[in-house]
């Protein structure tokens, strides 16, 4: 009998207002032989999602913090999880598990990955992964949009945002994105074909806005709520589509002040909310691969945030809500 | 050659704010021989509708008001429009028109009323007109109702209101109404079918809102906006939908918080305003007839507040924005 160290991040105090170091707790823990059916898999990458800031809520203090990584099977005693497969596994802040597949039951939170080539597996946490779908599905089914419609993005640097947005160029339109630095504006101009990039923390976002889109708005892909969005709304043209996508800064319960007659009524908008695991099983499906596809044409391009070392997920996590991340945000063990 | 007197209602003085009796002024008008082609309308009925409010903001001071009326032809130069014909048409607040229909290229601003039987031809300006088909466009198209599910309509009381309601429960929905008096209320409940009707002046509606929908609201067909609205969204259901119609007491910019991310992102909900033209090609071929259809079946039940005296318009006029009327507003000649 042997056994291993891993390496676990508890749920130490419970999340109030502004995420702390304090909320976490490294611990070890040893894990004996596996047994007929399980898999030992070793984390390699794991995701940093703002979702895990209300989600942990419903689980007790002194559980494993919740989170998805990619990780290698090292040792396993179940032949469809043979040794050295990649796979995605909904299975918890820790660097080394012991898996029973059958804990698993829904195929999105357990899989072997498909044959990536060359590209990291890590982008199975973001473009191939919640936010790449979120933005496939929430952009192209909610919002869809036509070629040379204007499209705007909030929280356009994020790992949703930035796939958004080249989506949209993708279908044609002309996109605007809004980001809280010059630098993250630049690098969307530059790097990621953003027609216009909006700083809305330093400049006149109304009379920008305007500026960039004379005519109107069409679609508004949204990951902020609040006065942003007010603003973009009252921008829209007759016929505009609103997808609400989340709230990245905070989780609080952003309003928006939706002008009722003004914008909605008289200009026949549309505005939809939505959980991306709506479209669970047509991602799995469909969303992933597409995605793939035109990451290996180079249409998008995958932007990640990396931090090195298990030990600074909590660093990395409380990153996502200062803005430090450009894509998704990524633990490399 | 014969002339013969109208009467017309000048729009005198500019709507700001509340609108007063001096808006308005009343003239007498000669009329000449009809020229060939033409034909004189003299007016049965009139349409009294919040629209006219922002509408009659385009036209200068000294115009006839703006509004639709039924009138019978009773002198005829046009082979289409024979005497005693029952003819719609945008002509205004007037009593006597000569219409020359080529300036009336668009079909739904001009036309022979389909025969109605017994029925009184005013219903063509509320529940086979334009009140009607928001209703029917508007609530089904956008709301896309299901048997079993829980209808909340504003304003319930109004011309789209009582018509939206009881298609609602055609369609086998429970259905909750807001309107402003316990009286409007009683007639909801035992004249109109609604499940329950709340009086949004005088109740906490948050409280009875959720006794009457335990599980929450599958529709909303909105005519108010503001809290009323905020109140009825955060009780709404997984992929509930919200049909913004407009805002009847006062046209103003009515504002709607909406919960960006505890309501629209977390349970999936959609919402959509509309200007009812944008299905008017189907409402003349379609809507029209199925509400007629209903009414003749005794689903649909239409509640007028019919004011005597065309001398009377403007009192009718305001009295829509202080929530007097039940129903659609009329004026009789």
């Amino acid at each position: 009998m042997s056994t291993k160290q891993a390496k676990v991040w508890i749920y130490a105090k419970e999340f109030k207002g502004d995420v702390e170091l304090s909320n976490f707790e490294l611990k070890d823990e040893e894990i004996g032989d596996i047994k007929d059916g399980e898999f030992l898999a070793e984390a390699l990458f794991l995701s940093v999602d703002p979702y895990v800031r209300t989600f942990q809520l419903q689980y007790p203090t002194g559980s494993v913090m919740t989170g998805r990584q990619i990780a290698r099977v090292i040792e396993s005693r179940n032949s469809k999880f043979p040794v050295n497969s990649l796979i995605f596994g909904n299975l918890g802040w820790r660097t080394l598990t012991a898996v029973n597949p059958e804990n698993y039951p829904k195929k999105h939170d357990l899989f072997i990955l498909p044959d990536l080539g060359d590209l990291s597996p890590s982008i199975s946490l973001g473009a191939l992964g919640n936010p790449g779908n979120s933005a496939y599905y929430g952009f192209l089914d909610l919002c869809k949009p036509k070629e040379g419609e204007v499209v705007v993005v909030s929280a356009a640097a994020g790992a949703v945002g930035t796939i958004v947005g080249q989506i949209a160029k993708i279908k044609g339109c002309q996109v605007i994105g809004f980001a809280g630095s010059d630098e993250k504006c630049k690098m969307l101009e530059q790097d990621f074909g953003f027609d216009k990039a909006i700083n809305y923390k330093n400049e006149n976002v109304e009379k920008l806005l305007k500026e960039a889109a004379p005519n109107g708005i069409d679609c508004y892909f949204d990951n902020v709520g609040g006065m942003l969005s007010t603003i973009v709304i009252d921008q829209m043209r007759n016929f505009g589509r609103i997808s609400i996508c989340g709230a990245i800064t905070g989780y609080n319960d952003q309003t928006i002040m939706v002008p009722a007659f003004k914008s909605f009524h008289r200009n026949n908008l549309r505005m939809e909310g939505f959980m991306n695991y709506r479209w669970i099983n047509e991602w799995m499906e469909e969303g992933m691969f597409q995605m793939l596809k035109w990451i290996q044409e180079g249409k998008i391009k995958c932007q990640e945030t990396v931090t090195e070392g298990f030990e600074n997920m909590p660093q990395a996590f409380i990153g996502i809500f200062s803005g430090k991340n450009f894509g998704k945000a990524i633990v490399k063990v």
